[in-house]
């Protein structure tokens, strides 16, 4: 399990590395914006949570995350520049992604015995920041917070999930499963059919 | 007084979350953008602190602050929503907010052996900086930085006074008081008689 | 040389505030945003390393940085009002504060044993986060992301420079002077015949 969960998070960082360059090249950014940003979007999310959870963050214990990292936005800099690529190619392989560093996460702040909600807003935290982060860094409101189609909730509900059935018992590694699955099958589901939250609107 | 305020630290993280709910609605985010800014808004001045100071974070230590955050933009999402609000209503649960939030951060600070200038701003940064992260995320200037009305400065006039206070043997709790008392009075007084502070423009 | 960094440290910390306060200037914003703004900027590169590395963040335990940045805040802000400063003017001296930063955080980070990698990004990190925490507050893009000037570049060579140096057992000392050369000089050439790096615009 571990073992293969390192892969799979490798993978979710190249992924969450490419949605920052697509992001940055809307803003004009040069090779450098391209690779902070990148690289911010792929590392942002479980950051901010070890850095929540006082434990070493974890990309400078292992630095193959941030080689991943860096190399994706290289890679997608070189080649795909000039390419004509639509942003929906990338909603599979971000539904992956965000399956993944949301069970991650939680799993990791159930570890370092974060209480149940905390668990699964930190599972929310490493799935969706990244995002936010590259979001902010591009100077736009974050997408994760107005366009509906389940996205943090989707993880959320996969988070809690994980949560629900490691306290009735079940394996640690049936239960990340079982989460990961939630978190697709929602958000597939939500872009499939156009499930959206409502929305709020002050009025003033 | 720990029992005292620790009802005293919910209610202002409820007024906290309430204000970030409204800003969020602005910008037409969706249920989970509006608990998401919310609970930012709430938690995020504390948080920061927390960090700086290598303290654990509060709201993970004890769940009830993260619970209260989470129902408050729920209850505003749900009732709130459709109604015609004046901003204007919230403007003094906010300044309570803020004289609650600036003197415990001040006091925890001191009690982790920060020095004076630092401690009355990690006071500041708990009252004010749920607000910037707030307004960060709503992609706007952050309010505190342009609306002079003594709103940071209140913070940190009355940081200062709980600061001086103790340092002359008065006791914390009747420091706390007066130091609260401070950024109450100055804060209201500001906003009935528009004092404002100089503005800086520089010229290109 | 511990001494000489001191100083010169505080003289960095200075010149970043003091960009702060002219780009919260353009934003009208009033004497507490200068200040807050000029101190995170002067601040803020230092501050995220040492929550990376979980050491001890610089200004808690000195407080004479904090102390020079308000008090630049305020000097500037008073002084300066008013005149006519050409921007070009700040450009050597950002570019010295540029090499210092960058290389005493490289340093910082190899003492605290991250990997090369990493410790080269905790060098630009703190640096460049500085501007860009400024650009965030002032609702701007991040200059260093968008102006190609070999800015965040030279501070990655010069750190490069440093840890290849060091692992080539050249003394700590001149490794640092020859790293800091190497940001000042390819910053100052790039600026003085335009060098920028290609640029990345997805199509859409």
């Amino acid at each position: 399990m571990e073992n293969l969960l390192y892969w799979i998070v490798l993978a979710a960082v190249a992924v969450n590395a490419l949605t920052g360059v697509l992001d940055a090249g809307r803003k004009h950014m040069d090779l450098v914006g391209v690779v902070m940003v990148g690289t911010a979007t792929a590392l942002g999310g479980g950051t901010v949570r070890d850095l929540l959870l006082q434990r070493p963050v974890f990309w400078l214990n292992e630095q193959v995350y941030l080689l991943v990292a860096v190399a994706t936005t290289l890679v997608v800099f070189v080649a795909v520049r000039g390419l004509r690529l639509p942003p929906r190619l990338f909603l599979i392989p971000d539904a992956i992604g965000l399956a993944l560093f949301t069970i991650v996460g939680t799993q990791i702040a159930l570890q370092w015995h974060a209480p149940w909600l905390a668990a699964s807003l930190l599972g929310v935290i490493t799935g969706v920041v990244g995002g936010v982060v590259r979001d902010v860094l591009c100077n736009e409101v974050p997408l994760v917070f107005v366009r509906g189609e389940l996205y943090a909730t989707a993880a959320w509900v996969g988070a809690m999930v994980l949560i629900g059935l490691q306290s009735l018992g079940v394996s640690p590694v049936a239960a990340a499963w079982a989460g990961m699955a939630t978190v697709l099958i929602i958000r597939l589901a939500a872009m499939a059919f156009r499930i959206t939250l409502p929305t709020y609107s002050s009025r003033e």
